[in-house]
């Protein structure tokens, strides 16, 4: 037995053309893939703002089986034509070993999501892939689950592991989740793995996600995940915690400002 | 979009010759099949203390990918060697849509393990099955999400659905989990479908295992399912958990001395 | 330094007849004393019924400051002639240290409540009183925490404890709090105390009230206490969450068939 | 009834010589005063770093009645010593009414704590005063009851509030709390009031308390409360999550840095 991950010296993970744990990161786009026009159109828009990666899910984990679940594999082709348009690399969740591969030819990272921390098959199928995973961390997981769910990544073979801190339920629902953003320097030092921060769904709430994103970069995260919509208010999902791209330009100005980011 | 399930009429689950929803039903056996032996030895013990249905895991969902993963498919033949030796039934959990039919072949009640309340494909392939299904409630799962949890495989057609309560997660580490006792009448009048409960997991704590049970069954439970060993402290999992047959037997009575079992 | 309560020795408390940790007790009332005809209407009814002790708060301690704040010492008369009246031993909360003795010459028990479990000068002052205290747990309140509090009374000079599980802050905001009952179990090994439950603020359900009083007692708790009002739609406080006497009296009855209470 | 806090414009709160609610205002010293040699010596190192308010308990709410609970009134002379040595403004916490008055007649700001946020009749008698008071989070208080328990100081007459954010209860006992910095933007939308931030007692882990400065301030809290010990290794409480003043000008560099405060 040997934990592979647990206090390793820092790791950067390679992506395209861009390096995750260096500058931070910006991953954008939608909360899911609605349409090719709309994914094109956000990708565009997020282009010109600076994002690194564009985000979109084509399938979608939703609490009750009558919401929406996702466009499914049809999705794929438009997320692979947004980036062969934009230049910008691609994120999207699986939740089946099944897609796994066919959805790793065509995208730059595979998205473990919150629901499937604990969905061991899942990761040791994600694991067995040449392919970088961001694992998010699930909505009540200690530090320590966290830990070992990406360990069973890195136990079957793949260490390209960025983590992904969301929110964790706690007693207060003013918020959708609480954002745990101390988890962002604990997680970087128990693992050695790039941390980035979803004050998206962190917070669950528009107004929140500027500072709590300024907070998470100025804390240490090596990135933002942000939901971006151009028309929030038509979005399939999650539109109340969209941004407009013109939002995240705010973001990214003030960043900058603080020197957190590039100019 | 019709919720099935929200709200029914009290439904009870016949399994073989008996009815989940009436008598407190008795589920209980080994965290894992470990072997032939061990099985066989506890179901016999088992069956002469009154259980009805003998659990057993061959597949465990593990925090380490390095601890005992279970015997997987191989353990399924001495689930069904002990069941034909003693007549009881029996309920294993599967965590792959892949092994699905080949466990549903054998056992008489497919469980859902509570890091795979959320794993929604799961739940869809579960409800194509005309098998019933013990839904345990996910760590940190609200009665919303449990309770829509249960509609997925209702939406996909089983409604033949068992729900476990096994413990939250909570501030507190003294125990395992926070057993939510008021659970169990939440979720019958939410539902209308069978609740037990798991105090060996709910607490994680050998003595406070038959106060839970009674308690339990006193609030309402449909049944209980208990950890047992015939020697806890060579057993590959929740060894400190577990209860031997005899500690089990105290159990019993004690609900008969409360007429919540039939003598 | 000495630990004086933890791990102790099974302790009864004797307050006036009774003795608090054989028979189980009950303690009911309104959640606040609102009148002299309320206070001793109720108490008639609770007398013909089986209760011990009554309940009823001069001190409220409100969330708002606009909310009603409790009859104060003017209530404390009230107290006194429906115990005179009926027989009943009586029980109030007090708040702050400058009442506590005035009113502990009037009540049975002094009660400290959740909001008060960590104010450790009210605790020691409470600790020099010559009167058995109820302490609650604090909203979020660890087992040692509380335990701890306890401590306080006892390292003053008071070791007449009765504890009360009340319900915890959790995720889940279907109930107002989550009833823990195997703290029962756990806090009669770690003092020696009786353990109470209050399954009116532990559920804040009115249909919740009976399954979790009787699981509370079947589990091993002490006694009850259960907000009762004999016109609950009137009551200027947790109207919602109180039993009329009548609905009590069903509890009453279904613990006497389970062999819990003495017929 | 007027809801006078709730929804207000934002408000300053002038201290002596500074006004909160602008740039970010720097409160630090040690966990408790323990000496007179102590308190001084660190309030000379703190005024040389740029901090502006001198933080030091005289009343120490502990779990255990055995631990240390501070020097009492004793200490006062010497917060008021240091004051008049280094020109730092003083701020202590106060839990019992009796003291309220003999301490505001010395320290600048009054502090109430985190476990007497629901200490209704202290925040009455605190509304009362003419002084700011610093209203710590209760570790399990929702947005709301923060919200109400502010209400208290300004329904008596008190809208001289600062509020603290100091770390809530959650499932993972990593940290000794949970930071949750949302609140920070939250509880100034909701009731215009300062908010500042406490990574000390929100971390209680040294190396965590840099990035979480850094997080508090880029997300607008409107100041930190740092503990700083001269000594840590020798400190009577909070050793092992005190700064050396040395470590704590760090904090104030990197700050500058990120144009999170003036040069």
């Amino acid at each position: 037995m040997a934990i592979k991950i647990l206090n390793k010296e820092k790791k950067n993970i390679a992506v395209g053309d861009i390096v995750i744990g260096q500058d931070p990161v910006l991953i954008s786009g939608p909360c899911a893939v609605e349409s090719r026009e709309q994914l094109i159109e956000t990708a565009k828009a997020l282009k010109d703002i600076g994002v690194h990666i564009l985000r979109g899910s084509i399938f979608k984990p939703r609490t009750s089986p009558y919401d929406f679940q996702g466009l499914g594999i049809e999705g794929l082709k438009y997320l692979k034509e947004a980036s062969e348009i934009t230049g910008l690399l691609t994120i999207t969740e699986v939740m089946e070993e099944k897609y796994l591969e066919e959805v790793a030819e065509v995208v730059d990272i595979i998205q473990i999501g919150s629901r499937n921390m604990y969905n061991y098959p899942l990761l040791k199928a994600a694991g067995a892939l040449n392919k970088p995973v961001l694992l998010k961390r699930g909505m009540s997981a200690t530090i320590k689950e966290w830990t070992m769910a990406a360990e069973y990544l890195a136990a079957n073979g793949n260490e390209n592991i960025i983590l992904c801190e969301r929110g964790i339920r706690s007693f207060d629902d003013y918020t959708r989740n609480t954002l745990d953003l101390a988890a962002v320097p604990i997680m970087q030092k128990e693992t050695g793995l790039p941390v980035i921060v979803d004050p998206s769904h962190g917070t669950g709430i528009k107004s929140l996600i500027k500072p709590m994103s300024l907070a998470a970069v100025a804390g240490g995260a090596d990135g933002l995940m942000i939901e971006v919509h151009i028309r929030p208010e038509e979005a399939l999902c999650d539109g109340k915690q969209s941004l407009t791209p013109s939002e995240y330009g705010e973001i990214v100005k003030a960043l900058k400002d603080m020197n957190l980011l590039e100019r």
